[in-house]
């Protein structure tokens, strides 16, 4: 390329293992991240240990984020964003701005690592009443609950008797137009179970699904385990509404 | 690298695929394939229609092979095999046996691209009776007869007027030390079931499945359509055994 450098936008796991790679190939590499931090959404988010392994995520991205600043070949934009685009590669220009500065700078090749968004089931569906209920949490609420090593109902601290996942929401619904299957959150709430059977030892969980999508290592590394050394009940269901009940939530669904 | 030349050993989608790239991006590349033609399985196994998009194995293969061949960057060894190498990279050297003659090849990197092995059901699992009953086939073997658009009982001749498929045989089986998920074939029986009931369309078309590991596109381009618009029956359950009855087979289950 007609300059070396590679400017990667993001700085979660895939930004920073695509930085690190390209400079160890020898290019000179500019990371732009948009948030103060780095590692992305499993730092931002509290994710607590990922899979395969179930290592700390805390401990994993502290590698990669260590071996991206330690760089040589890496140059780092914090609190900046990508606000312009122009010619074609190999012979790019970026301006990279962070608050009122902002500079230029030239590129032979982009790499756009700019993450997700969670999924908001109160904003695309009413149907589990996730903004009624605080005991309604999703993934992402527990996971930082696990990750504190603390999980309890919000609505009044205690350790719950029994959790209920339910997979599929805002995947695979064609009412809010997301066909596909997100295709983690069958391994990800089987990592789940398996973490409050560990913290919470007498809560009972079940996860209620249409098909357990989990493939390659999650099957012996999350999928049997869950099942057989932690207890976790599989329910082939789709839960059609929740209800309060008392304290407690009711989940109803159909077989 | 010292050499530039990529060796790639195999010529199947993989190996042709990586072959071009690589030439496209500057490298002097060798293709090694142990067989006469190119292709690889959908050539050798006669494959009939490829996920997604419902191509034509031939065509689509024809397509990757020619860019191989017209390419001027690329060499080509057919019936040949790597029989020795040596060295690290960026400093290897290749054996290439083809019959009694042999050469030698530097090379800086080394793509690998050997490809797999259908599972057979007759020497791992008895259970299913494939060497027992001529009507019970494979995937492969009703690849081959979709593709030859002659779907048809081995046994008469005749087209079948019910088709069964039993999913997770030789995968996700700890009695055989296959534990993981294979990922493909829920896919690709769900496509022969459209092919099937496109073919033959009296034919009653059955999945029995533990999970359906369908994902991203197959969701939408082959999960809804078998079972929306070409009525393919989706039940839940493990076959155990199949049992010859009369001139059919009887499928024996559990819910």
């Amino acid at each position: 390329m007609a300059d070396g450098r590679v400017v990667v936008i993001g700085a979660g796991p895939a930004g920073l293992e695509a930085a690190r790679l390209a400079a160890d190939l020898g290019a000179r590499v500019t990371v732009v991240e948009k948030k103060q931090a780095l590692g992305g959404m499993p730092i931002s988010a509290n994710y607590a240990a990922l899979t395969h392994g179930f290592r700390s995520a805390e401990e994993a991205m502290g590698e990669m984020i260590s071996a991206v600043v330690d760089h040589p070949n890496i140059e780092l934009r914090t609190s900046s964003q990508v606000t312009a685009m122009s010619g074609s590669a190999p012979e790019l220009s970026l301006t990279i701005a962070n608050g009122d500065a902002s500079e230029e700078v030239s590129a032979g090749a982009v790499i756009v690592a700019t993450g997700f968004r969670h999924f908001d089931p109160g904003r695309e569906t009413q149907q589990y009443g996730y903004y009624e209920f605080p005991d309604v949490i999703t993934l992402a609420d527990a996971e930082a609950m696990l990750k504190a090593d603390n999980f309890v109902r919000p609505s009044n601290g205690e350790v719950p008797e029994r959790v209920a996942f339910i997979q599929c929401v805002g995947s695979r619904d064609r009412q809010i137009g997301n066909e596909f299957c997100s295709k983690v959150c069958c391994g990800i709430s089987s990592k789940q179970a398996i973490e409050i059977r560990q913290q919470v030892p007498d809560a009972r969980v079940f996860i209620f699904y249409i098909d357990m999508r989990m493939y390659g290592y999650w099957e012996n590394d999350i999928y049997w385990p869950a099942q057989e050394q932690y207890k976790v009940n599989y329910v082939k269901g789709i839960v059609t509404e929740i209800l309060l009940k008392g304290d407690k939530l009711v989940v109803r669904g159909e077989d």
